[in-house]
């Protein structure tokens, strides 16, 4: 009977690698990064296998994030090894371009590296792997999310109205390329004073929740604005590694596990041809 | 003896514009647009003639923070007659696709559509064209800084490490494309709890002073995180229109204008070939 093989569709499946969750956003500045390299953090908590791929070609800030530097090496198979941080795999364009000076990315050059990144690291047996989009709705992010084959995509606002109008843009543009919707989390929204503990709803909220309703979209998670999850950032010791902090990004990433799950369902049985 | 003129050199100044003021940033959500939104209104509260030109194609804002649907009408000689909003013409790129639905812009595209809004619109004599740049340092941002005859640069950051590595960037961008940099403005500094009024450094605070300190660019102003301003930009009605309210934009607006008035002058006495 020889082998069976599932018939091709869009991008390839990268060998071993079960899932890809993209993290992508319509705006900028919403905490995009922060979100992706702590759901990555507390899919790997939850006992997943997980990789970091960091495609923010404006600013991958990933390693800045994760307090690494590590540049990867090419192994015997003409392989990059990814670097490992806190126990997650991790490629980034910022490895390639450490400095300051900005690296201007023409289209074609920006998707060979991407391929590279896909087809040419040694990713072994993933569980997740997470990918940190640019954000907006550009031609980058179109040509980004056509060459990976992505099982399902975050989007990420904050509560602000500036913030929902380009989050519907972007959940418009996975839509458009057909990458199903994990669900909408709103970040930044709300901030609990240090000094008095009072609440305070400094980019309003709610948006999220209404827009991922009005989208018929999953809704996520609400996270606050956390000022100890900007430290975390900025030292490259994320709040998901600290116990007792991370609550709120152990539950995005466990109803991020159950979404991926209902997704790859929804692929349903593969026709199988054989040969 | 006939006329005089100016030696041409890189983009050509636009007829009637006085001084072009960029504002741009290594990173999206710093308050960009709040920003350049806020500082077109108070240079003209300081009794300016402004203009307002929003080229974030990634997230054309700039309608949704002035309340403006206003649809741009061609006159008798075929130029776009810019909406006046609150005293400012506008003009944006988001005038072009007011729903939800991104645009995607390619390049060459692009290019055609900002050379028709620097020079197709009618915006008659202004002392200060503000151009709300795309956030980042990509190809984009580049060839729109090369074909605007910018006069100076703002960059806008906020406190945290992640923002300040990519408003370097930025810097450096500008830098190799030879426009000055105005200076830089740190956002939301920090936050008035408006329970307690207790201060709260969201995102750190004094890096944006010591990055221009190390970069040996200015210093323009620091800027709280006030759910004011945000508000505002949701309802489209800026901050920068109230009284009392906006003191901190009109300092920035007075030292723009000192620092336009400066890098104007360094241009030097303008080498004049008659003919």
């Amino acid at each position: 009977m020889g082998h069976t093989h599932a018939q091709p569709q869009g991008p390839q499946p990268i060998p071993g690698v079960d899932a890809v969750v993209a993290v992508g956003s319509g705006k900028g500045g919403v905490g995009k990064t922060t979100l992706a390299v702590n759901l990555a953090l507390s899919l790997g908590k939850l006992g997943h296998k997980v990789g970091l791929l960091d495609a923010d070609v404006y600013g991958p800030n990933v390693p800045l994030m994760l307090g690494s530097s590590a540049t990867p090496q090419i192994v015997g198979n003409n392989m990059i090894e990814p670097p490992s941080r806190y126990g997650v795999k991790v490629i980034s364009v910022g490895f390639l371009n450490p400095g300051d000076k900005p690296l201007v990315w023409r289209g074609p050059m920006l998707h060979s590296v991407i391929q590279q990144f896909l087809r040419g690291v040694d990713w072994g047996d993933l569980d997740y792997l997470v990918i940190d989009l640019p954000p907006g709705t550009g031609d980058v992010q179109l040509s980004l999310i056509q060459t990976a084959p992505i099982t399902g995509a975050i989007v990420v606002t904050t509560p602000s109205d500036v913030s929902l109008e380009d989050a519907r843009k972007a959940i418009h543009m996975f839509h458009q390329v057909k990458v199903p919707i994990l669900g909408i989390v709103e970040n930044m929204s709300w901030l609990n004073c240090p000094h008095c503990h009072e609440r305070i709803d400094v980019f309003s909220y709610g948006g999220g929740r209404r827009t991922a309703e009005q989208m018929d979209v999953h809704f996520l998670a609400e996270l606050p604005l956390d000022p100890e999850v900007r430290v975390g950032g900025d030292t490259g010791r994320p709040v998901a590694l600290r116990a007792g902090q991370n609550e709120s990004f152990l539950e995005l990433a466990r109803n991020t596990v159950s979404r991926t799950a209902e997704e790859s369902m929804k692929e349903g049985p593969k026709i199988e041809i054989s040969d």
